[in-house]
């Protein structure tokens, strides 16, 4: 197996966080500099069959895109600790609150920082709009993730699961336009002091 | 089990798509009305948790929305025909371009609809520039399917699986726009002429 992985890109810190709490480290790590475009090169892109970091290759020769993905099989190598659910009702409890980090707080945020921050401009066209209206999406969202903390440890479960992963990332990844979680959401404030007191939370820089 | 469904929303039929696949006809369903605000009743909301369908109710009493989450706890009570992998690897295949689908065709296509439709101008502010940049982005994603169907009878296996369907539903709720595949991407036209011939996609409309 080998990860392809990228030190700046947000996508795959999830996965090399999921690998420290994993304690797993005798996974192949290849580095991919994306500012030099190395995640475009016809060697890379025959791989990944995208531009996309991170990816895993398996021993078959397989190449697997999407953290989320990517995670999911590397559970089935490293069971323990469980992150993705021990039973049906909890891995639907566990995906339903990942993708609810994705689509409500991950890619706004993620859609917010390109279309807004400077060292962005160059990559493609800034809409001022596009980055306002996710910035303010993303703030509508913490308020869920609020009231949820308030009943539940972590995000879906009493312990960290792959949407605790997803959604610290992103808010963590959110302070290069300093989008922070307003003080008042006390309970959204206590769980990412917890997260990023983590050993992972290092791993993940 | 009960499922929240709602005829006239593109998530919800993705599940009603995925239950006529698997021949799964004992499940309760109970209609919500979205253009009555029946989503936002208290109680809806007490038991869903957002204003979100489709949901679905287990006999527990929890409650899991996201069409997704929703349709792999299905298949671990209808198992066939497998829609989500068969061992680790092929379930992290199909992940992927399940994912592949939800975010390069399936969320652009659904804020281009939100952003320009003149049936949904009272439901939100419309921006233009978001409806042009996500159909433009949703026309570009188009061609890495086609290259993909070129090379595999369906999106992610030689079987449908939930990567067809959310595909498929997609670009059918943007035809709403006038959105279409160019008839030049001949392996997606193939495979969208196979997709509505489905039994399973008149289930779903």
């Amino acid at each position: 197996m080998k990860l392809y992985d990228s030190k700046r890109a947000p996508n795959p810190r999830r996965v090399r966080w999921f690998l420290a709490e994993k304690g797993a480290d005798d996974v192949e790590i290849v580095q991919v500099d994306v500012f030099k475009g190395e995640h475009k090169t016809p060697d890379y892109l025959a791989r990944a069959g995208l531009a996309n970091v991170p990816a895993l290759e398996l021993d078959d020769g397989t190449t697997i895109t999407e953290s989320v993905a990517i995670c999911r099989y590397l559970e089935s190598v490293y069971p323990e600790p469980n992150m993705f659910g021990h039973d049906a009702r909890e891995t639907a409890v566990i995906e339903m609150w990942t993708r609810r980090a994705e689509m409500l707080l991950a890619t706004p945020l993620m859609l917010s920082v390109r279309h807004s921050h400077p060292a962005l401009a160059a990559l493609d066209t800034q809409v001022p709009a596009i980055a306002e209206s996710n910035a303010a999406g993303a703030g509508r969202a913490l308020k869920i993730f609020d009231r949820r903390l308030g009943e539940s440890a972590f995000i879906a479960a009493d312990r960290v699961t792959m949407a605790d992963i997803v959604a610290y990332t992103a808010i963590d990844f959110a302070r290069m336009i300093k989008f922070a979680p307003p003080a008042e959401l006390a309970n959204v404030g206590r769980w990412a002091d917890e997260m990023r007191a983590r050993p992972a939370a290092a791993a993940g820089v």
